[in-house]
């Protein structure tokens, strides 16, 4: 009998084991072996308005780390009010997608961080002019050569510290993850049947990996149409493949109770709506009115710890760093 | 002899007494006794771009704690990129002015916060606008309740709670402070002389108080022209009388060193050039370049520490939260 039981709680082990091993979304894991100079450095770099022509937009401005790590706007705005062309993608878990930008356009963070600030309807600042400012700026100075070793300053320098700050802009925790670790408490039955729906029909297939997304490209309305105004093309922009048309980069579902509007043109405000659009769109499917219910549940747990920032004091302009221009 | 040398002392006592009472600028101290419910609620909507009809500009944008408590811009940037009319004064230490905004048309910082929320060129929102996107966020809802006890939030509500949180952001601790505290190695010499000029030529005549400044309007141009292009007219504009034309209330001088650029105009971007300025459109005197290197080194010991502040976390919107409406 005693070794009946052992041999059942084995395999019951066993099973554990292997239902963790299979589950789609795997959990959101606190990075290690960063460099701490180089994160506090890209921290303020992320939070530094210089950055932009303007003197006023930073990296923060939409992707706002006291939000959800976006501007929860349907489309961004940029330099001299510019009118984004698309909503802005969470940063929060951005370290865990296969490339950046909805297109998939910026192989990482690094090129991504980049990208902003020389877009003229973003921050509208140059390689060079970012360059210029920050070699001009005393404090700047001294931590740049802390954390590289006194070369020049680069933009490579700059878009680096950034996306080391950006790996550890995670959240980790999430009522889902703590599940997921075996705390069976820690989602309700009724969310526990939303992950099943979810699974189910499909979803997953998609949202996994730790971010829920960022794994692949997808055509959005790959049963039927999306009516969208918006004029994105997706990765086609990139590939100039016509197959690459309307396919996008499945985005992160972690905290996707906080990141509204949704989708690429930032079309839906309701986490409800967004889930039933993407059920008939995507997959062909309508789900019942308690099973929207159950699957929404489901994803309100995926919200994790927020990072717990303490604001950077960003060093003081020197005599000949090159003034804002926000009105030319 | 031993009663010689006690006399001597309590005679030294006396005079450094009288000494540091009779210096023109006092310490910054610390406020006690605020209530720290009110502090983290008016923090979080110091931060709260949703205030503003394009729920995109926050407190923080052009009093950015990260800077200087102010944008560091000639003039700020408003909604849809309006342009400021006047430079932005910092919010560090506001809470020792006599009134808030160069011309002092708002009594205290209630009144101040209260204003740009409803301003078309700043929030561009109405104060109707603004408590009907916070009645509907729930987190807000229960932390209101908290603060004043569950009646319907109103404007008042909001503008005491940022008020409050504004009322922390003092910098003490500066070397100038230390010194005063009795620490005679705190300041150098050559600041020490920098003190001693910027006393007999008259600045403090303004420039004190806490926050060595906010303490009484004074003529732009007291004794020779101010040249500028910018139609603020001070004062005037809120008493009507001709001989407020060109009032300003003088600005605090703590931190002097980060709230480039320099007057309500914004016209001047390096300290040098300030002192010498207003030397001469306030004083009528022209000081030698060691005498303007002096003062602006004892200026710059006016930097105190800034307040290390935790990025508050907003709650998000709820489904009957107004929409943010930036291009409209």
């Amino acid at each position: 009998m005693k070794k009946h039981l052992i041999s059942s709680f084995i395999l019951l082990l066993a099973f554990s084991c292997f239902a963790s091993a299979q589950e789609p979304i795997s959990p959101i894991t606190v990075p290690q072996g960063l460099n701490s100079g180089k994160v506090e450095l890209g921290k303020k770099l992320f939070f530094d308005p210089r950055l932009s022509k303007s003197g006023w937009i930073s990296c923060n401005s939409c992707h706002n780390l006291m939000l959800s790590g976006t501007d929860n706007l349907v489309s961004s705005i940029g330099h001299q009010w510019a009118q984004g062309p698309i909503n802005s993608p969470t940063v929060f878990n951005a370290v865990y997608s296969i490339a950046q930008f909805w297109d998939g356009r910026a192989r990482d963070l690094d090129e991504q961080a980049g990208g902003p600030i020389a877009n003229p309807g973003e921050m509208a600042s140059s390689h060079e002019l970012a360059v210029s400012v920050l070699q001009t700026i005393p404090g700047y100075i001294d931590e740049f050569a802390k954390v590289f070793g006194g070369e020049p300053i680069t933009i490579d320098m700059v878009t680096d510290s950034i996306a080391e700050f950006e790996r550890t802009l995670v959240t980790p925790n999430s009522r889902f993850d703590q599940w997921l670790a075996g705390d069976e408490d820690a989602m309700t039955e009724f969310e526990q049947d939303g992950y099943r729906l979810f699974k189910l029909t499909g979803c997953a297939g998609c949202h996994n990996g730790p971010a829920a997304g960022g794994q692949a490209y997808q055509k959005m309305g790959s049963f039927n149409r999306f009516e969208t105004n918006n004029p994105a093309i997706g990765r086609q922009a990139v590939t100039g493949l016509r197959s690459d048309r309307m396919r996008f980069k499945v985005p992160t579902l972690r905290n996707v109770e906080l990141t509204y509007p949704y989708f690429h043109d930032g079309s839906v405000k309701t986490l409800e709506e967004a889930v039933d659009t993407m059920a008939w769109v995507q997959l062909n499917r309508t789900f019942s009115r308690t099973g929207n219910e159950k699957v929404v549940a489901f994803l309100k747990t995926l919200s994790g710890d927020l990072p717990r920032i303490v604001l950077p004091i960003l060093p003081p302009s020197g005599p000949d760093t090159p003034a804002p221009q926000p009105f030319q």
